[in-house]
This record gives structure tokens, sequence and C-alpha cells, in this order.
């Protein structure tokens, strides 16, 4: 970052050839000092390229870094010259202008953003800040330094930091299994399910009613995946799923996917108000929504998108010992992400059952302990014959709260792996369905919430998700509706499979 | 209900001797059936008890009961005579005036209202409405009728439901059971869980974080509680947690208890704003909640609090079998209650794990299921000789909705049967903690969502939650934290109880 500074100091009076030679000794001297105080060794800070004084003004072109910058320095000559010439030759520094600022960034990227009170230019190998006669109270203001930060961050915004952090460049697919038998079932999941009433629609967009068909399934996964995980050490903790905003303001999820939550209100203690509520409810038949809303709290929690969350603040604080890794899972509750338009059928809804597994340790031992959980999964489908492939993920939910900022986080080469199960209903072959994301976060988590190890050793977290719900739709796609057609381990898991309720008008 | 009508219709000019003469006949005759217009075959009328012309006055005395109010009725007369007499004597009705006018309701119920533009008196038999001098913009505004129903809404609010419905006193403990062994151990659970490390405080009021050994225990009673209603015939479904508004409206449920729910609010498809709020909250280092609730829609889902909100909507307009009763259960998630300032400690919380029962067959049937999910608590109360008793609930969750209004709905002779275990650290012996509930709803439900049998035989429902959360809190109350106190049964379910995660600075 490159600051280039045209302005002037005016003074209360014509500056005399004994003051000018003052100003001359002092710019020649201490100021060079002066525009390298703060500035980091090694770092450049400010520098006078000319000056000139003429009546009772000092010309000035400052040339500055990131440190020090010239529209500061300015004020710090300023400053100093009151004093210097104060005392001695009773003159004082009236004003300070600016006429012209330039600020270069470095980029190759082109942007196009408007910022009040500067120009912006987005050349080949820069984009240029331009600011033309500014006073004192605009420097104060901090119009500048505003200006950057945006354009900063929006340079970070348009630069994917998944590609940046990933070794392995997303997409590729790092293991694949064909299954051994022909599959022949080609229908939609969703459909058929919903013709057999192995589901039901529900009202909210993107939820289902799942009949007991389907539930037994969902157990006989959830089954199969806890009694793996357990395996390679982890226990089972019961997580909140009603997550307060600090929470997921911490862990910076807040900054990446805000339009992707549910949002919680309280109801505020107006009992009188309430009453009027339902009065008016009564009389109108019909919900006041207005009302309504004059009567809840702000928003101050979020579903759980993620399930993990609570895990880091249940560590908040906390010293560990990375020779014990912590190692938990939940499978308590249902997690919501507002999928807005985009919900679907039955592999893409806004509430959904997975079985999370969380972890903390040392990075060697999170990158292995993430290597057992992806394992576990393809495990399991081979063990069913379900076709799948393991590819490298372009969308660590973690790091979407990164891209607008960049700070000294360590990343893992690979942030996310993730598991897909093949749909034969979808003639896309390179779709399928994602039945278990593994993600390192590195000190992502660790840093926004202070886990430290006692001896100040190295933490890392990781988070592996089984969606059950996805995993139903995998396996359903694959070997299709008919119980008899199921491999032996599910249909030992599920016994007797239950019957759709009879209702006289439904299924 | 008596409505008493003292007021006057005003002439546009003085009334000659044949205009009297047409006016006598118009009430005497014509009036009598235009007072009767609209009202019920079998009920009354208005009546014009008196009247008298006096100048360019027509003074007017009329009573009525609830159809053809009064204050409807003058204004019917003042319409009938501005035709009658504009065209035959060029006569006009100036104005309508109600100089003194007094509604009466009986009842044997004291209340305390205000109420604007109108007095309330409380008598011994009956509540009085006076108001006074009122134009016809004042009548036409309806200040009455809502005066009225505000009136009876109150008193059908003071008059408890449950204790009308209920043949058995709310309260009246129906069974009870005592310890075997002598229970020694009497410490406040919560206190003792959060020493050991088997929970942890969630930042969210009223949530907890439950580490392995309290899932573990969870686990253990969950399956004990899923064992024994699956025998009675209960089959799992996975019922969705985010309900829509409109589902509690249905369920009357936003009637009776607006203010102990938590609201939930999908985001806004609005990209830009979300980017400007995430510079924001970046800069100011804050989450802007302003900028936020502005981001939100408007309130349209609460987390489930009675868990059983989904199987109604399931049914909603179908056709069952009565002789097929449907029986399911769901123990997939959280169910939330806001408690305000209510909630403390383990067994009082807002967020909290309930294995659900629900199902839908004829009032026999229903009612007896409800006694069979009952028995398989107090089973297993007695297997694991947990000393506790049953009562009748005096706050059946379903009929809060139903304090504001009276319909042809049929009730269970007890809606609502409460089973608590006894808390030795409680002092107060009728205390405990509730931890089953078992209702039956008549017909409040299926009326709500128009479930019918195919045969148009009658349907009721019944639902009956087992509160996972507070039965470990019952049982570490009565027998204490150490593993090996505990009853075979339920180690035997454990196998072996899990470690408190080690962290260095926790527990």
């Amino acid at each position: 970052m490159k600051f280039l500074l045209d302005g002037k100091l005016i003074f209360s009076k014509e500056i005399d050839e004994e003051a000018k030679e003052e100003i001359k000794r002092f710019l020649e001297g201490e100021a060079k000092e002066l525009l390298k105080k703060g500035v980091p060794k090694g770092k450049e800070g400010a520098k006078i390229v000319d000056y000139k004084v003429e009546g009772n003004k000092l010309l000035l072109t400052i040339e500055s870094g990131r440190y020090a910058r010239a529209h500061d320095s300015i004020l710090r000559l300023k400053k100093a010259l009151s004093q210097l010439l104060g005392k001695k030759y009773r003159i004082g520094v009236r004003k300070v202008e600016i006429d012209l600022y330039k600020v270069e960034i470095e980029t190759d990227r082109e942007i196009d953003i408007k910022i009040p009170e500067c120009e912006v230019i987005s050349e080949k190998d820069k984009v240029v800040l331009i600011f033309k006669d500014m006073s004192e109270s605009d420097i104060r203001r901090n119009v500048i330094d505003r200006a950057v930060k945006l354009i900063l961050s929006e340079l970070e915004k348009e630069e994917d930091l998944t590609k940046k952090v990933c070794k392995i460049p997303p997409g590729t697919i790092v293991r694949e299994y064909k299954a051994k038998r022909k599959i022949t079932f080609d229908e939609d999941v969703t459909d058929v399910a919903e013709r057999l009433g192995w589901i039901k629609k529900f009202p909210g967009r993107g939820q289902w009613f799942y009949a007991p068909p389907m539930a037994s399934l969902f157990r006989a996964f959830e089954d199969l995946i806890v009694e793996k995980i357990k395996k390679i050490g982890f226990v089972e903790a019961l997580f909140p799923k009603l997550i307060p905003l600090e929470i997921m303001y911490k862990m910076r999820y807040l900054e990446g996917l805000p339009e992707g939550m549910f949002y919680v209100c309280p109801p505020k203690r107006e009992p009188e108000l309430f009453e009027e509520f339902v009065k008016e409810m009564m009389i109108k038949k019909e919900i006041p929504i207005e009302k309504l809303k004059s009567l809840l709290r702000n928003p101050s929690y979020v579903l759980a998108p993620a399930q993990c969350e609570p895990f880091y603040q249940f560590l908040e604080g906390e010293l560990i010992d990375v020779d014990k890794p912590i190692m938990f899972f939940d499978r308590s509750g249902w997690t919501y992400r507002w999928e807005g338009g985009g919900a679907r059928g039955l592999d893409r809804v806004n509430e959904f059952l997975r079985v999370e597994c969380v972890w903390a340790g040392s990075p060697e031992v999170v990158e292995e302990i993430r290597d057992k959980t992806l394992k576990v999964a393809e495990e399991l489908a081979e063990e069913l014959d379900l076709e799948y492939w393991v590819e490298v993920g372009d969308d660590p939910f973690y790091l979407e709260g990164r891209k607008k900022e960049e700070r000294n986080i360590e990343f893992p080469e690979v942030p996310k792996y993730e598991m897909r199960l093949y749909l034969p209903y979808i003639k896309d072959e390179r779709k399928g369905v994602a039945v278990t994301s593994a993600n390192v976060h590195g000190t992502h988590f660790v840093e926004g919430f202070k886990i430290k190890d006692y001896k100040n050793r190295k933490v890392w977290t990781g988070c592996t998700g089984y969606g059950i719900t996805r995993w139903v739709v995998g396996f359903l796609a694959q070997y299709g509706f008919n119980f008899d057609d199921w491999p032996e381990k599910v249909k030992k898991r599920i016994g007797k499979l239950p019957e759709v309720p009879k209702l006289v008008s439904w299924p």
C-alpha cells in the first residue's frame, strides 16, 4: 500500500528568513525521526519527498506505506511545528489542507465500488483512491482509513480463501467406490417416499413429517454410525440447539452466513399486552403479526446451523492438555439452515438430523481423528455396498467468516473432505448427496474462544457431521424401498419394518 | 344480557299533528317487525318500551336482549323514519342521541376492569355498563359492542375451565409409592452435577451443556421408557420441531400461552444488506442488532413447546378409522418453553428432552391408552424403587386456549394426570419434580384440525410426555451420583459410566 500526499500547513503570519531556516532544519532533521515513530522494525515510515515555504504556507509532499500514513504524518508535523514556531516566533499553524491525496492498493483484481468523498480507480495492478481538498477535520473524521478498510475487505471478499488455503484443489476426488452389485432402482426417493406414505409434507418450507418406516431407517443408520464412532473414541454429550448470537459471533459464523440461519426472539414480559394480542386475534380470527412483533424481544439466538457450536463454548477460556484430546459426539436433535428458495425434496431441507463429532487436540492428532471419522463413513458405505466418492470440499462452513479478514490463523492443508453417495435418479453423475463432511479448523475456533493448552502447545479443532437424513436418501436411492432387497446389516437393525399408519384418506 | 336505552331522534323541524300520528302508527305497527328482523326463532328482539314526541324530538326508550341490540335498533328506526317522513312531510332526521345506555350482563363473579368511554359497575348478580350522551358516530364506532366483548372475555378468563371440566378436583393424589429402601442422599442435584462436571452452564438462560456422564444417564432412561411404550403399541415417528404459527393457532396454543414460547424469524433475501450488516459488525466489533432486525422476516414459527403439534397436523383433514387407533412417539429432539425469570437448575429449564407419545382413536380407547402410558411410568419408577405420586393436573396445557371461549367441545373427566418424583433436597414435600404428564384432549384438537372418523364416530386424542431430563433429576435426587449405589437396571443400560472430560482448568 502507498499513500501520496500533496498538502500544506497555513501559518498565522508570513514566514521570515529566520523561521524558514528553523523549519528547514526541522524537516531535514528531527522530522525524519518523527515520521518513523511507532513504525515496526524493518518497516518503512513516512518520507517528506518535497517541501517549499511560500509566504505563510509550507507546501508538503509526503509519501508513506501502511505505517505512519501520510495523512497522519502531516498532523504530526503540524503539532511539532506549532510548538517549535509558537514559542520562538509567535507563529501559529492555522490550518492543515490536503490538496490531493492518492492511496494505491496493489491487487490484480478489478473492483467496482462507490465510496463517499473519494474517487476509486481500478487499474491493472492496483486500485487507486483519490481524495481532494481535505481539511484537518476531514482527516480526523477518519474518512481515509475507513475507505481503505472498505476496499481491503472488498478485495478479500472477492478472493476465495478456501482456494488460497487448500493445498489440493477443491473438487478433487481423493477416493471412490463402485457398487459390486448392479444398481437397478432409479426413481426419485422423495416422490416414492411420499407416495408410499413414508413421509408427509409439513407446512413449513423444507420440513417433513417422517412416518414410522422412515424413522426406523433413520435409527438404523444412526446406530450403525454411533457404534463406529464410539469405537474410535468419541463419547456422547448433549449439545444445546438454541445458540446465543454471541457464540455465532465468536465462531465468525455471523460474518460468514448471517443470511443462512433462523433467528429466535423470546417474548417480552408484558402480560397485559399479550392479553390484548389474544383478544385481537380472537376478534379478527387471524394472527395480528404486527402486534406480535411488538411483543417480542430482539433476536438473541439462532437455531444451531453447525451442531458443533456448543463444543467451543464448552471449552471457552479453558486450559486443556493436548495429550488428552477431547472427543464428543452429539445426536440430541435437529439442526437448521435457511435454504430460502433452495429447499427441495428430502436431500435439501431446512431441518435435518445429524450425528456430529467434534474434537480438540494437537494439530497432528486432530488430523488423524478427522481421517478416522471419514474412514468410518467409508467403511459403512462399503459394508452396505453403497457407491460413493470422497472429494475435497469447496466450502468449509467455518472459512466463510474468514473471507472478509486476514489474520494469523493456522489452517490445515485440506480444511474439508466431503463424502457423497451416488444418486442414480439424478442424471448429473457428479452430484450425488453429501452424507458426511469432515472438517479441520486449525486455530480458527481455538482463537475465537481462547482455548489453550496448559503448556501453550498448539491446539486445533475438527468436526465431522454425518447427515442421517441424507444417508437414508442415498441408501434408498441405491436400494429402493423394498425391505427384502436391503442388506442384512440394515435389516437386522430394523428387525421388522413398521407399517405405514393406515388412514382411510392417506397415503 | 340486557340492553336498556334512553335516547332521541332529532328532526329537521317541528312535528305537526299529522306527522305525529304517522310516527305513532309506525312505532305501534311496522316498527315492531323491524326490531325483530334477523333475530333467531324463539329469541327476543328489541322492544320500544316508551316514546314521546316533543317539538322536533322523538324521545325513545328501547329494551333488548343480545339480538337487535337497542343501540342498533335505534339506528334502524332512524333509517325507517327518515324514509317515512322524508317524502311525505319533508322532515329529515338530523341526529340520533343516546342519553343513557345500560348494558346488564348476568354473572355471579366480581370483576374490576376499566373500559374507555364507559362506566363498569360490578353488582351482586350482574355487571352493568353505563354509557352516557353518545352520538350516532359513537354508536357506529362500535364502542358498545367492543366493551361488551371485553367484559365477556374477562368473565370467561376469570373462570377456570379446568376446574369446571375436571370431575376430580385438581391436585388430588390418586396413587403414590414410597421407596422401600431408606433414601439418604439429600443434596441439590444441580449443584452436585455442576461441581462434578456432569453439566456445565451454557450462556443461554435455562440451558445446560450435558457432559458424558449425564448424557449416558439420559440415554439409559430414554431406552427404558422407549422399550416400555413400544410394548404397549407405540411406533416411532420423527416430528419437526420448528412449528409454523398457523399450527399453534389451530391448536389454540397461541391463545393460551403466547408469552411462553420462542418465536422464530427467517432472514430476508437481501444479500447486499447482509453485506452491510457484516461490514458494520466488523468495524464496530459488535452485533448491530437494529440492522439485523431490519433483515429478518416476520416471526413465522415457534420452537415446539408441546412436542405433539406435528401429530395433529399430520392428521389434519384426514379420515381415520377409530377401530385402528394411531399411536406415535417422538424422541427426535429438544422442545422449548420460555420460562422467563422462572428458569432455574436442571428441573426448570427452557430447553429439554422428552419422549412424547401421542395418539388418536375412540374416546374409550384413548382413555385406556392414556392409562397405559401412565402405568408404564409408574412401573418404571417402582422397578427402580423411586418414590413418586400421581396427582390430577391443574393446568392441562391445551385448556389454556379454552379459558377465553366456550364451545361445544367434549372434554374427558380428567384432562391431565401428572406423575411426580420426590426430591429429598426440596423441603416442601408436596413439590417434587413432574416427570410424566398424561393428557386426554377430548375433541379439542380433532375439532381444530378437522380430523374425522370415516363412519363419523367420535374421535379423541391424547398425549403423554416423559421428561427425560426430569426423570434423571428425580433419579439422582433419590440415588445420588455414585454409580455403585444405582439400581442394576440402570447400571446395566449404561455399562461403564463415561468419565468427565479432563480439562486442566475444569471442573
